[in-house]
């Protein structure tokens, strides 16, 4: 039976990855990547504290790591979870995958709000740009499920 | 003695570079990441047709690689050269990893007024964000030298 998204079962596997990243002193943002079925092909939290890479965040490694098990580089069919809005390098990378759509939580604006609370010991950078404008602009147009289990998501940026 | 930007060897070395992706069956894209007395730290053609990756572009993978020889997702001081205009997942990636600056050659109109010209049998997507927009829209404030050299990188696309 063919799922619907936003799928709260999908994005509770997503803040359940996301709850993993702490151990290992990463922040807590999670992703997957799951197929039509809703089977999970690709999961990760992101690791730009335990590997030099900068691009290792969690859905672009999320996205490798399903890419690199279906072993082609599209996912036609596929939506990818996040509990944080993707930045311009991930949600361009899933256009770049073919999938079918985003699905994501909490705002690049939440996190905003949350590091100028946090104040200047607590680094924070974005790239003020939306995942739905980089959509719009590129082919082909996934489908965008903005702010679901947005306060759940947020807790794991802001607690 | 510190070089200057932008740098023809450095660029003829990125052209080098994408010259050796044809016998893979790869694009004519290349990058290098050069540190401040123009070492070259990374480089790489894009590898979209070798590896089930679709973050597989050239710039990735020259960062990627840059880093991990440095063993620091940072690379402050360096520059990133292209010979094709970065796109925005490309460009967010350089931000990430806080390089000074980047320079390309041809444009993203370049590339696309190409394939429009080869016809249907020539797949090209492109993600309609230019690497200016993306670099303004996020902190540090790279440098950006646009279409250096850009004829001779042109060649690398169109022929």
């Amino acid at each position: 039976m063919r799922e619907t998204h936003p799928n709260a079962r999908a994005m509770g596997e997503a803040i359940t990855v996301a709850g993993q990243a702490a151990p290992s002193g990463n922040y807590r943002i999670g992703a997957i990547v799951v197929d039509g079925g809703m089977k999970v092909l690709g999961s990760a939290f992101t690791e730009l504290h335990s590997q030099p890479d900068p691009t290792a965040h969690a859905e672009i490694l999320a996205l490798r790591r399903a890419c690199a098990g279906a072993n082609c580089r599209y996912l036609p069919g596929c939506f990818l979870y996040s509990t944080l809005e993707p930045c311009p390098m991930c949600t361009s990378a899933a256009i770049w995958a073919k999938l079918e759509g985003i699905v994501y939580g909490a705002t690049l604006e939440d996190a905003a709000d949350f590091a100028r609370r946090a104040g200047p010991g607590f680094s924070w950078r974005q790239i003020d740009i939306k995942s739905s404008y980089v959509i719009t602009h590129g082919t082909p147009l996934l489908r965008l499920h903005e702010e679901f289990m947005r306060a759940e998501c947020l807790k794991l940026v802001s607690s």
